[in-house]
């Protein structure tokens, strides 16, 4: 007999919890179990999504019975103690990005992968199941824009941070740019192209410090603007530019240059435009579009303040995700195991581990790198052409 | 008595030479005297345009009685020269950009014009004429955006340079999207903002080393993809990506982003958009906009797969500024004075040495500037694993 979906444990109680247990339900899955950091949290969101059991003891979700796959959408600091924890139960997991705070965390999380490989580990690096970015990875392969050149992302936001002071405001607790967004379009450039950063030079910084909620001594630290430039392995240059203080809703644009054609995805839309025999370029083509819109409910159940600024991309890339862990665990004799043909896009925690030591490597940077000093001009022009001249 | 305009004496055979004689020729001035570095080159263009006198010797040019403004439009390694000659023999001067093929050589052009401050000594840096830039600088002075916050540049152009090999192919003669865009866009962030780079860092590399006519034992070596920030004097934060391998035409977009509000100059339209209050951005509105074709006549006097490549906004720019040069020689009792309220926007020498010192900044940090390795992950990762537990 093929048995129904696993029951799931939900740990956290923020945006994407939220996001990710209303589309598990209309996939069909049962939440079982719903972590919070307080009683009330998660009391809270239980009652509102309906889910018969909630704690702030973890050990309560992961050795509750019901529950066979295990999602982490908790603060990063917890992700990699929840996930190794995971693992040893011998239960499935899928955790929100980062994989944890550094690369130590991650590095924990990938060794217990590696050490229950049958048990599912999976990061929830999402723009890869966009059909844009599958589509693009194709043509790729195939050839289409020959050997990658030049790769240039840039991602504007201008989502409000004015809640009450929490892990997104600290920059050393995961928040941020470069950890929230930047991850995803470091891992997606790894999808698409095969290629890995090998050298990266980065600037990150915070203009806006305060908002109306966080003001006095607290102040913003996560980054706001990141800016940054990798070398990658065969030989392609990459710079990417992740800016929140810009007006609108999130978008993006990821342009591959290569040596035969190049290819574009900007929100949502992907185009491609081959060099023409001779001079120039050819036509501009569409080859491929996701869906522009949020997933359905999900502009209902936030408010509209924050549903008009959620990016559709990482909601819809979301929600093909989860549609494959549904088909991954359809037909299996058993609730804990799962088809991995059906995740083979999917990032895993090896993934992660590289996506963790390029944020660490831009943050690193950003530190310690050196910038070159402009030559003063101006004031004392005649006294430096004197000193040139003797 | 009121003279006509001053007789112009041009240096240079290239296509900027060629489009500048135009538009001097279309506002009323008079070329009486051509240079090339060769005599052949000289005549031929003399001949194209109707130019009485050529001649392959600088100071025929200088000297010559009929010749009292002196443009010079000659490969680099001459400008800085030239200029000062020129201003020797008491002769007004416009040079294009760059000044000189280093700081050097910019700063003994400052230096004369100093010397003789009652010439002219005036640099084609002329994006600060278009109606765009104008009115961006008018908001930004008055208060439009608040401080500003960061900058964000992006030049995209697919110009050929399958012709034979000449300077534009060699990075250390004035060649490249650096030197020949980037100038541009430094000395216009400068102009809007106010504020001067402190520090930078950059990259600079070659993807496209051959082409038909550019092989064998000869490689291109000027920067056909260029990226750097800069850390302005007064807190702002600017990135600037210069990429030639993109498809279509010459575009480029500065984004300028303030406490309050954000300004787009995007391919000729100015687009602002205010901060509304309490939450988001307001509504965006077209403040301003230039005239989207070339100006008359530079379509018929190139071939078609020139013209089709010509950055629209620096002609306009540049006639823009020939405009304003010829009201400057309006109404005045002397073929050599001219009246510097007319120019007031354009650039000087100072200016043309604030933009050499960035542009030598930002090679010497492509050269020396450290990159941060990332971690490596994959292969060996249990034997680190195992490292860092014991």
């Amino acid at each position: 007999m093929t048995h129904p979906l696993p029951g799931v444990g939900v740990f956290g109680t923020g945006f994407t919890a939220k996001a990710f247990i209303h589309l598990l339900k209309l996939a069909g899955f049962r939440i079982e179990a719903l972590w919070g950091r307080t009683t009330d949290d998660a009391e809270k969101l239980a009652s509102e999504m309906d889910i018969p059991f909630f704690t702030s003891n973890i050990d309560d979700v992961l050795l509750n019975q019901h529950v066979d796959l295990v999602c982490i959408h908790s603060p990063p600091f917890l992700h990699s103690q929840i996930a190794v924890k995971t693992l040893g139960i011998g239960k499935n997991v899928v955790c929100e990005r980062p994989g944890g705070l550094g690369f130590e965390d991650t590095l924990r999380m990938l060794n217990a992968a590696k050490y229950y490989p049958s048990l599912m580990s999976l990061m929830t690096y999402n723009l890869r199941f966009l059909p844009t970015f599958q589509k693009m990875r194709q043509q790729i392969l195939e050839g289409y824009i020959g050997d990658i050149l030049i790769i240039e992302v840039r991602v504007h936001s201008g989502v409000m941070l004015d809640q009450h002071y929490n892990w997104l405001h600290d920059g050393r607790m995961g928040g941020g740019m470069l950890a929230q967004f930047g991850g995803h379009f470091i891992d997606v450039i790894n999808f698409i192209s095969g290629q890995k950063a090998k050298q990266v030079h980065g600037f990150l910084t915070t203009f806006q410090k305060h908002t109306a909620k966080v003001n006095g001594f607290r102040e913003i630290t996560s980054d706001d603007f990141c800016t940054f430039q990798m070398k990658l392995d065969k030989g392609a240059c990459c710079t990417c530019i992740l800016n929140n203080n810009v007006p609108g809703k999130f978008s993006y644009e990821v342009l591959v240059i290569g040596t035969k054609a190049c290819l574009i995805a900007k929100d949502g839309i992907l185009h491609g435009q081959s060099k023409s025999e001779g001079r120039g370029f050819g036509k501009q083509e569409v080859f491929e579009s996701d869906d522009q819109k949020l997933p359905s409910g999900l502009d209902t159940i936030f408010p509209i303040e924050i549903s008009e600024q959620i990016p559709v991309a990482l909601c819809q890339g979301m929600m093909k995700f989860i549609e494959s862990l549904k088909e991954s665990f359809m037909q299996q004799d058993d609730k804990r195991t799962w088809d991995s043909a059906s995740l083979q896009s999917a990032a895993t925690f090896e993934d992660a581990l590289y996506v963790q030591s390029v944020l660490e490597s831009v943050r690193q940077s950003s530190e310690t790198s050196d910038w070159v000093q402009v030559h003063p001009t101006g004031v004392n022009i005649n006294t430096s052409i004197n000193q040139t001249n003797t």
